[in-house]
């Protein structure tokens, strides 16, 4: 797909068909969260990608907004590191956002919906995933084939007017 | 140009051709950010594109490590408001690094390079954008073409293992 189409056709899908991500394409998700920046090439981060059902159903318990998870075809974990301030602890989240949409536009490039979620009991999340002391996991990034039809780009999404976010040479 | 080459060939440029990007580009790259997801679709960010040379030089300065600024074609600063605790913060930071991401793969599928500066002198950054009170210009985000070549796939991005970074089901 043109990577304006795909940018356009990223969209949060929380139903998903019951059809596999096939291997290559959950790999390419992947190598496109190992291939985004960070600050210092620090890629403070691991990736545990979670498919098996039974797995993604306990999974979905980690937080109520969760329920996605369970009917997933992959889910994501993005594991980072203990931060040692507030601002380390926001660069973290930063560069995990970097490596968010870069797997997003990846799965929306092969037609692969795509959803955040937050996690709450991070000790349900620790027993499930397994990450070492040290380590939380930060987010969940669930992916499937969109339930309500394939993605196409979105001509008028739901954002804040144009001229409200974008101002040019001064605020 | 197609999305995964898009993906492999952004990377950080500091060094750019002295060559305006076009309005239909810039307005693509900001569009690209506008249109990223965000906690609760909150959007909390605004982006001033800074163009003129001379602010460019000016804003090159917020940062021993912003340089890069004053040669860029366009400079993105991200804004972000207040935030209301140290989760908020870091949520905040991972929403305007989803737009980050976005930006700069759109930039890179029209052959733009693109690299982050931290900001360190807020006052100065507000004297040049001009953005109010309880808000903070939290990143910078350049771009231009590259004068080291043309953005091509890398095939092997100077990254952690593959491995060690991505797990199956578990840790």
């Amino acid at each position: 797909m043109e990577t304006w189409d795909a940018i356009r056709a990223r969209r949060n899908v929380r139903d998903y068909l019951d059809r596999p991500i096939s291997d290559e394409d959950l790999d390419r998700i992947l190598e496109a969260g190992w291939r985004s920046p960070s600050s210092r090439n620090e890629q403070p981060w691991a990736f545990v990608a979670v498919t098996d059902r039974e797995q993604l159903r306990e999974l979905s318990k980690v937080w109520r907004g969760a329920g996605h998870v369970a009917t997933s075809a992959a889910t994501v974990a993005l594991i980072e590191p203990e931060a040692e301030s507030p601002e380390h602890a926001a660069s973290i989240r930063y560069d995990l956002g970097q490596a968010t949409l870069s797997m997003m536009v990846a799965a929306a490039d092969r037609g692969i919906g795509s959803c955040h979620s937050s996690v709450a009991d991070q000790d349900l999340a620790r027993t499930i995933l397994g990450h070492p002391e040290r380590h939380r996991c930060a987010l969940l990034v669930s992916f499937g084939y969109p339930a309500g039809g394939p993605l196409r780009p979105i001509i008028h999404p739901d954002r804040r007017p144009m001229d409200e976010v974008v101002h040019r040479g001064r605020w």
